[in-house]
């Protein structure tokens, strides 16, 4: 999917929402655990009921691999439903690699060829040949972490050489990699302030934000922040979404809690697009 | 395995190599691909006919990854095969994870419990709370990223600040998160004089040094910067070792390849211990 395609997408559904399919067999409901794949079926239902409220969807590879190789299985039919019966939405791996370059362009081939995925997560820290071999796919993306959520981004991300912060640098460098047709960028919603600082280097591209929600990070500023004339941001929600409720109304839980921060988005587009 | 075992088996063996499984489907011997499991045929060959010479072994997760759950099939066959035939041997999970912290927990039960690694390895940009939970398993490992051996290691982990580079912050920090006996750092060879910086920061931890042999790093080099007192050294060598032929030969060869690295770290050790 590319740029334009995406932004098409957020007017139509006057939605930027990515659903996060963190999903735990710890943590949905009981009653699935008698189907043969719980975490299919889990996520079947989850997109059946959510997919003309959200753009994009977000399985984080760490709860698939925790099940070795039957939630390998389960991320792979997870993936190819979702191509299969709404091939208009926008397919993330949250798997956060990044290798040397040979062996960067084999996670590429993991995700882009074994698997249909529209973009991976990537960890900047070994650099520019440890994300080229993601952008050589064609309408394929790289998304960079750049700021990340969590308390832990205060232990490097910030450094800071000649009043450049290391997040500034990554967002400066990797831009040269890649443009704002293959490469987005992960921006946490608890740092909604910094997002002007961050619209200043990359003012046109696409940022993931998780943060909001569970997180605590608010998405009335991250649109104020980071909002610009394609929208250019996927807004991403997980825990509050698909663990609305751990009943047999799951499903239906979790459209409403999409159904109301859809409205949220949907007043934030008319008031800044 | 803790420290103790390890050093165990360096001094029995006199070797301190890490043979990395780097197995790729388009360059085992073309016999091979006649076999229900190629990738764990190969690697099973390898193991047994270098086991003797080797501490360790190093699968990197993305050449499975990108065949899909047969990679990962054979993944989990290899880690049981050495696991079950040679239980002295260190097994690292080449995998470069790090997320938010509930998220790199399920990494670790991932590489811990779901499969049977000693160690993985795990990039450091998400701080603190993405490494820690991999550091309440007892006698598991972290390996994480300081200094890597690609090119675009000089993009952000030469950084400085207050004088401090990124990868001396990173040891400096991550040193006070776990200690010597469940912490090692990566620190390529192709960077052998920075050696004795690090060693000023972690003079007793072990180190994961990839890049002698094809990437051009010297063992002599890395040995006469890096070597502590209980060798403190695993030095990676993959192509070199596991591709030395293509023919049916390939396993008698991988040993010569692997004998040969051998000898010359049983001069190191009786140099410098």
């Amino acid at each position: 999917m590319n740029k334009e395609q995406l932004f098409q997408q957020i007017r139509e559904k006057k939605s930027f929402l990515c659903v996060g399919l963190d999903t735990d067999i710890q943590k949905i409901p009981r009653f699935l655990l008698d189907t043969t794949d719980a975490i299919f079926a889990f996520n079947k239902e989850i997109v059946d009921a959510t997919h003309d409220l959200a753009v994009a969807y977000k399985p984080n590879l760490a709860f698939y691999e925790s099940l070795g190789v039957n939630g390998w299985n389960s991320l792979e039919k997870t993936v190819n439903y979702i191509r299969y019966n709404y091939p208009d939405l926008f397919i993330i791996a949250d798997a956060k690699r990044g290798d040397i370059g040979n062996t960067s362009s084999l996670y590429a081939r993991a995700f882009f060829d074994s698997m249909d995925f529209d973009a991976v997560t990537v960890a900047p820290y070994m650099g520019e040949d440890s994300v080229k071999p993601f952008l050589t796919y064609v309408d394929r993306w790289v998304i960079l972490l750049a700021l990340t959520s969590n308390k832990g981004a205060d232990d490097f991300q910030y450094m800071s050489e000649d009043g450049e912060r290391l997040f500034e640098r990554v967002l400066k460098y990797s831009s040269e990699w890649g443009d704002e047709e293959n490469m987005m960028y992960v921006v946490g919603a608890t740092r909604a302030e910094t997002l002007s600082d961050i619209r200043k280097i990359v003012p046109d591209h696409f940022l993931l934000v998780p943060g909001v929600g569970a997180q605590g990070g608010s998405l009335a500023e991250v649109a104020r922040y980071g909002m610009n004339k394609q929208c250019g941001l996927l807004v991403n929600s997980s825990r509050q979404i698909i663990y609305a409720s751990s009943g047999e109304d799951f499903a239906a839980k979790a459209r409403s809690a999409a159904q109301e921060v859809q409205t949220e988005m949907a007043g934030l587009l008319d008031q800044y697009l």
